[in-house]
């Protein structure tokens, strides 16, 4: 087991009704925030105006900024920065999932620096100061309401790159499960991908003697399939699994479960790639790379992955022949992800082929990825093929 | 599954070499402190020279207070509290296992108080500031090192009490596997024995629908018996068995078990009583009273009891036999705790019983214990008489 350390100071209030009490919660930070979401669900589902009741109650000011799309742009956070100079804003709180939550914290680090936002993201400076970060999360996919990462993409690139650091970590994210009810099917399906790979991502370590956290990692994954089908199974407004799958995208990306760990997180940078060029849900990636990831490493510590094909998929005889348990393993995640109407192929996300090796160098341009097995270039290509060949 | 608040403020630093780094991490907050441990065992091993360097060359200064034995005094806690209001000092550190950092929570609280600091444990007020306290801890059981939990005895009664209260949660605690090698195997298995009743406590609920909190009291219960099993093995020096068991002990306590499910603890008050009483480890108290709660509590919702039958002891038919299943769990479980010494039984600590009448009444003092099943003094009285009886 590695030396670690471990702390996570966001305040996670949980459970119905809980959007009320945002406006007490910010007074304690701030004033003066600025208000950052899509400007979609949360306006017409009435959860702004819920929210806007709240603050004014606590004598919290809010400027709006509205518009985030999946995939948070860069263009987006540019302005969010400069509203948050020039009106003097001293907090931000992000209403939405993982894109509004990115975008805030990419704005929070903005009001705080006088070069350009996008330093932190393409390496060249490491964030160290931010606005405080609050959400109140509608989405549970990214886990981004209790974590230290952000996501965005310049536009430009097209590039996606992410900034992990203590200083955007929320100071406060309020998770009402049944603002979750009225997701569509696929974006339910899509965040389950997600907390499931980054669970995954901690999972495929080469550290040793990890006990504690693989009995973590894998209670958690069990918890969020099983949930997971109760709510495909006719189960949308079932408020205890969709409480399960919400507590559990938290836990998923806290680092609760990267602790005495080294992760591995190859699968994410191969993502990346697919969903910075081709703007599908970064779930919806995920869930196609992971299964090819695997075959792709079938002979890498094969037990660690008939251990998963055992105790999260149930496949027995995992014991006597590790390469086959594991690739039944694949067999039997592949057709979960297609049960709750997620692809797991190229062919399924009606992707082309013929920018793979351009992705792949992509995929490395800050070196090999990923420390199950160090992934080159070519490495990244011969994924992208398997999960394009995938039937 | 219920709302609930979670969060948890104490930054964990975990791994060998890490006592290195409290002066550090102690000149953060303050540079007149309380160091406050027992005296024994991490003054002979030279724990104490090593913290003292590194207090020296991060400029804190200390005023030294020793003393703390097992099941922390009062009398000891007022004079920690005279010597900082005295001295103005502005932080505790806790060098030890439970019983010092209970005794440094409880001074943290004095210390900033005018009246006398029994009150919070006498449940006449509530506590809500305290000094910060931190600690580098040197026996895993507790959990204190990250909880917000301090237990005291009034020796006057004698009265065991305790405080739960965000206040005297430990900013940060140091956890280095390594200083456990030198534990007696007695105090190992105490540790261990108190660990897992912090989980169990937790885990014998009546909440419906709580899968995922479920799925990590058990795997961390488990992880704690392999490894415990490991250490009793020959594996007294075997580094990551004992760092599995000091971050399940933090774990088991910190409040994560927790969410979304009401706990039980009357096994904690009853046992209180006979360490009150006969001054006994609290871990040996608990091994001694756990299984005979769940015999008493045998009809109460018996599929949990089999399924921690099942999940935890690797009882099989626990779905054929519910009762069966259940007491086969309690037949192993007292296997276990006498496979690494400890008593299961009033005679393996070799307890009178002509105090139980009494000790039941105490029990209940403040009223009927447990929400499993809500026991009075004629429930008390006879679980105790089952840990009496048992063989």
């Amino acid at each position: 087991m590695q030396n670690f350390v471990y702390g996570n100071r966001t305040k996670i209030i949980f459970g119905k009704g809980t959007e009320k009490t945002v406006g007490v919660e910010t007074a304690a930070y701030a004033k003066r925030i600025l208000l950052h979401h899509s400007g979609g669900h949360a306006v017409k589902s009435g959860l702004l105006d819920t929210i806007k009741e709240s603050l004014k109650a606590a004598s919290v000011e809010w400027v709006e900024l509205s518009g985030v799309k999946p995939n948070p742009r860069l263009s987006l956070v540019y302005q969010g920065v400069e509203i948050c100079k020039k009106e003097k804003l001293s907090f931000v709180l992000a209403v939405g999932g993982g894109s509004a939550i990115d975008s805030s914290k990419a704005i929070a680090l903005g009001a705080r620096y006088d070069g350009d936002v996008w330093d932190f993201y393409d390496r060249k400076k490491t964030a160290v100061e931010a606005l405080p970060v609050a959400t109140v999360l509608t989405i549970p996919a990214a886990g981004s309401e209790s974590s230290i990462s952000s996501v965005i993409t310049d536009e430009r690139g097209p590039w996606k790159q992410s900034v992990n650091e203590e200083c955007i970590r929320p100071v406060f994210s309020i998770l009402n499960p049944e603002l979750t009810y009225s997701l569509p099917p696929y974006q339910t399906a899509c965040g389950v991908a997600d907390m499931l790979a980054h669970i995954m991502e901690r999972y495929f370590t080469r550290e040793g003697h990890v006990e504690l956290t693989d009995e973590l990692c894998e209670g958690t994954m069990r918890a969020i399939i099983r949930n997971a089908r109760k709510i495909f199974n006719g189960g949308t407004q079932n408020y205890d699994a969709r409480a399960e799958i919400m507590w559990a995208g938290s836990i998923a990306h806290n680092n609760l479960l990267s602790t005495g760990r080294i992760g591995d997180w190859a699968s994410h940078a191969i993502e990346h790639e697919l969903s910075a060029l081709y703007d599908i849900a970064h779930g919806a990636g995920l869930s196609v790379i992971f299964p090819a990831w695997i075959k792709y490493n079938i002979k890498e510590d094969t037990p660690r992955l008939a251990r998963f094909a055992a105790k999260i998929w149930g496949v027995d005889g995992a014991y006597y022949d590790f390469e086959q348990a594991a690739l039944e393993g694949v067999f039997r995640m592949k057709n979960f992800f297609r049960s709750i109407g997620l692809p797991v192929t190229f062919a399924d996300l009606k992707l082309p082929t013929d920018r793979i090796p351009e992705m792949a160098k992509r995929a490395v341009k800050f070196g090999p990825v990923g420390t199950y097995k160090k992934l080159d270039a070519k490495d990244v290509e011969a994924i992208y093929r398997i999960a394009a060949e995938e039937t």
